[in-house]
């Protein structure tokens, strides 16, 4: 499956799943290749998601995928109703399903607004880290010279998003991920610009990103945010090991 | 399916297939992902291979490709013996099956040893050009920098081997893949680097080739060339579409 261009092999419960099979199915050459592993799974009429970085880690969240998964469960019967909670690891997140599922990415915090090289950042607490600069135009945007070295500067590293705020409910970005690079799509750093965008009065409390991979809906919510957007089926089969 | 590292999807005889297709099935995140698509069909008894580079583009040959196709006609009733010939867009090609097919890669070509920046040359022809160096280590070889400018000097590109002679009949070898960069592997390149290191005496007509993505053997036979390698099949299933 796929959200924005972040791609998941999805797996139901009954696959042990550990780091060697992992980085067999990501392999893009010589596996199924994926950006990573999905599992959905029961647990006490519970819906609960596994995830997996290519590399074998374990990774706490991603919106791009929890969305996947919500799709993936409501269709598996893993969920009675298109709308249920999916124990993630960082908590129980509410979904609504639909071929754009809505999902609840949890609560946020915004720091102050500090300066690099000159730009001025707004960080962002989504689970993960952000910083979020506002430009006039993305296109033009130093992503991988600002990225890579803000990266560098911050201790533990940053996720960094350059955002132009086109009216008070549309945000077009490109996003730098934290140990990856310039991607096609980050869900929580789509709704890192949304919360930045918000707190310095530019947008309301719902927006519209658009990231290259796409376009998802980002909702702030009294304490916490809501990310939707597409979750797409590419292809099911079996993997010949 | 997967050899070498080489990595395709292959469609039977039903599908209609043309660059719109071929491109969303190679994409590598919101496709299946692979190097290229081939298709195997019959016509009036005889194996067709149809192949496609991932950018949509026809293409003539393919060594690690035809391995495959090889393996997927026999196993799927294409053909009723493990021995048998393939209609490529350049020519009939014996196959033999088996978990490492043997194909034949048809005739080559030697040319003169030329000198590029105090690199010896040697410019081999398998249906596309090739130029072999022959090195210490191929390890340490400048393989993105030689195999960039010699590709960008040389009118219409060209493929470029760096090569060790391991004994008479083992080489150890990297490659740079016009259009693409340095690969995993590549079919008619391993061939190039036996007719190569076979003229200037180093090597007998049979050589074990080992490049990044596995091993393979190239067996030099009259006016023609045979390379037996793996192709295996990954993972089978329904394209969502």
């Amino acid at each position: 499956m796929e959200g924005l261009g972040n791609d998941f092999v999805v797996l139901g419960p009954e696959i042990a799943v550990d780091g060697v099979l992992v980085r067999t199915l990501c392999d893009r050459r010589r596996g199924v290749g994926a950006d990573g592993v999905l599992q959905v799974s029961l647990a006490n009429g519970v819906v609960v998601m596994g995830y997996w970085n290519a590399d074998g880690s374990t990774a706490e969240m991603c919106g791009n995928g929890l969305r996947c998964v919500a799709r993936y469960a409501f269709d598996h019967g893993f969920a009675s109703s298109d709308s249920f909670e999916v124990l993630t690891p960082v908590g129980g997140r509410r979904v609504f399903v639909s071929e754009n599922p809505r999902v609840e990415t949890g609560p946020t915090s915004v720091g102050d607004v500090v300066v690099f090289e000159g730009l001025a950042l707004t960080r962002v607490l989504v689970g993960n880290p952000h910083a979020v600069v506002i430009v006039e135009d993305v296109g033009s945007a130093d992503v991988a010279g600002v990225g890579a070295r803000l990266e560098k500067a911050t201790p533990g590293g940053i996720n960094v998003e350059f955002v132009r705020v086109i009216d008070r409910s549309r945000l077009e970005m490109r996003v730098w991920e934290r140990g990856v690079g310039e991607t096609l799509a980050c869900g929580s750093g789509m709704v890192a610009a949304a919360v930045a965008a918000h707190r310095l009065g530019l947008t309301d409390q719902e927006v519209f990103v658009m990231v290259r991979g796409g376009e998802a809906e980002v909702a702030l919510a009294g304490d916490t945010s809501w990310l939707t957007g597409p979750a797409r089926y590419v292809f099911s089969g079996e993997f010949a090991s």
